[in-house]
C-alpha cells in the first residue's frame, strides 16, 4: 500500500505563507492531473537548465518524453536530482493595496530523479502522456511503429518529495484599506479550448475527432 | 545602442528542431511581453530549485519580486546562474500518427543572474511588474508604503543569453499517413479572462475597475 502523504522534509516544506502548503497526495495529484504541461529543471556543472514539456502520471510516477537525440533529456538519464513544477493560474486577485495583490493559483513542486524507460512500459508511458493531454486520442491515431519508438526517449520520474501550494478566494487587505473607494475582486482566468480547426491538408471530409470535441466540451 | 540579437552560444542554441529557434530580441521579447508568469530555476549544493512567479520587463532587464524573508529569492541575490522560462501554450496539434502529435507554443528561455534592487528603481520595478500583469492597475490601487516596501524584495535579472522556440500551424504527418481516415487538426487553447467577480467584503457598491474591464476586453 502506498502512503497517503509525502514525507515532509526541509526540501519540500512551504516556508512562505505555510497555510497555503499541502503535502497529501490527493492535493498534489489533483494539481498534477488537471494539467499536462510541466517545467523541469536540473543542473549541469553549476548551470541550471529548464524545459517546458508534457507529462503523464500513473500512481507515484510521472512520465515525460522527447527525442532520443535530445541532449537535454540525456542529461537526466544519469538520475541526477531534478525539480518539476506544474502551475495553474486561476485568477488575478485585485486588492485595494498594490501590496496585497496576488494570484489564485495551484502549483505542485516535485523533487525527484529520472530513469530511462524501455520495452512495454515505454509504449504504455506514451499512452499515458497522450491520454493526459487529450483523453481518447490514443485510440484514434496511428500508433507508434518500431522506428518511431526508437526515435523517442521516455523517462520515468520517481517522486522523492513533493508539495502543493494553493491560493483561492477573494483578496485580503489590511483592515483600514477596506474603507478606500477602490474596487477589489477577482479576474478569473478563462480555461479550456476553442472550436477545433481542420488540418487544411485533409484529403477527405472527416468529422472532427471525438477526442477533440470532448475536450472542448469538458471546459464549456 | 542595444544589439538586436542575443549572442548565439552553446548555451542558448536550440538543438532539437532548430528551425523553431529564434535569437532576435523582437521574437524573444514578443514571447515575454505577452505573459507575466515565468518559472525560474537555480541550483544550490547540487539541488535544483524552481518557483513560478510574476515578472515584468524593461529593455534587457526582467524584474521579479517576493517577500524579503523568502529563502528562495535570497539564494539568487549572490548572482548565481539562473534559468528563466516563459511558456505559452497555444494549441494541441492532432496529427494522424501519435508520433507527430505536437503542441503549438511559444517559449523563451533566459540564462542570466539576479541582483537586488533598492531605492527608486525598486518602486519602479514593482510598477513594471504590476503593469505587466494588468495594465492600469497601478494607478487605481493604494501604492506601497515604507513598511510594505521593506517587506518586499525585488530582483533585477540581467539577461546573459536567450532564445525563443515557436511552433505554429497545422500538423505535419509522414506522406503515407495522409491517406488514413483519421481526423487531424488543431484544438486552440482559449485565452483571456472571464467576467470579474466583486470582493464580497466591499463596503460600497463600486463599479468594476477599469483595468479589470480592459484586460477582459483585450482577449475577447
Amino acid at each position: 500500500m502506498q502512503d497517503k502523504y509525502f514525507d515532509q522534509s526541509k526540501l519540500n516544506t512551504v516556508k512562505r505563507l505555510p497555510k497555503r502548503g499541502a503535502y497529501d497526495k490527493a492535493s498534489i495529484y489533483g494539481v498534477l492531473d488537471d494539467h499536462f504541461l510541466c517545467h523541469i529543471s536540473w543542473e549541469d556543472a553549476g548551470q541550471p537548465f529548464m524545459i517546458p514539456t508534457a507529462f503523464g502520471r500513473v500512481e507515484d510516477k510521472l512520465y515525460i518524453h522527447g527525442s532520443s537525440k535530445s541532449r537535454m533529456l540525456s542529461m537526466l538519464t544519469d538520475g541526477r536530482p531534478l525539480c518539476l513544477v506544474v502551475t495553474h493560474l486561476d485568477g488575478l486577485v485585485l486588492a485595494r493595496s498594490v501590496f496585497h495583490h496576488s494570484m489564485n493559483y495551484r502549483s505542485a513542486v516535485i523533487y525527484g530523479h529520472a530513469q530511462k524507460v524501455e520495452g512495454d512500459e515505454k509504449m504504455e508511458a506514451l499512452r499515458v502522456i497522450t491520454e493526459q493531454i487529450i483523453p481518447g486520442r490514443w485510440e484514434e491515431a496511428r500508433l507508434p511503429n518500431a522506428i518511431e519508438m526508437k526515435a523517442t526517449m521516455v523517462l520515468a520520474i520517481e517522486i522523492n518529495t513533493a508539495s502543493a501550494k494553493i491560493r483561492t478566494g477573494p483578496p485580503s487587505d489590511d483592515a483600514p484599506d477596506y474603507d478606500l473607494p477602490i474596487w477589489a475582486g477577482i479576474v478569473p482566468v478563462r480555461k479550456g479550448y476553442d472550436v477545433p480547426m481542420h488540418d487544411p491538408a485533409m484529403k477527405t471530409n472527416l468529422p472532427i475527432a471525438q477526442s477533440a470535441l470532448e475536450i472542448v466540451k469538458k471546459y464549456q
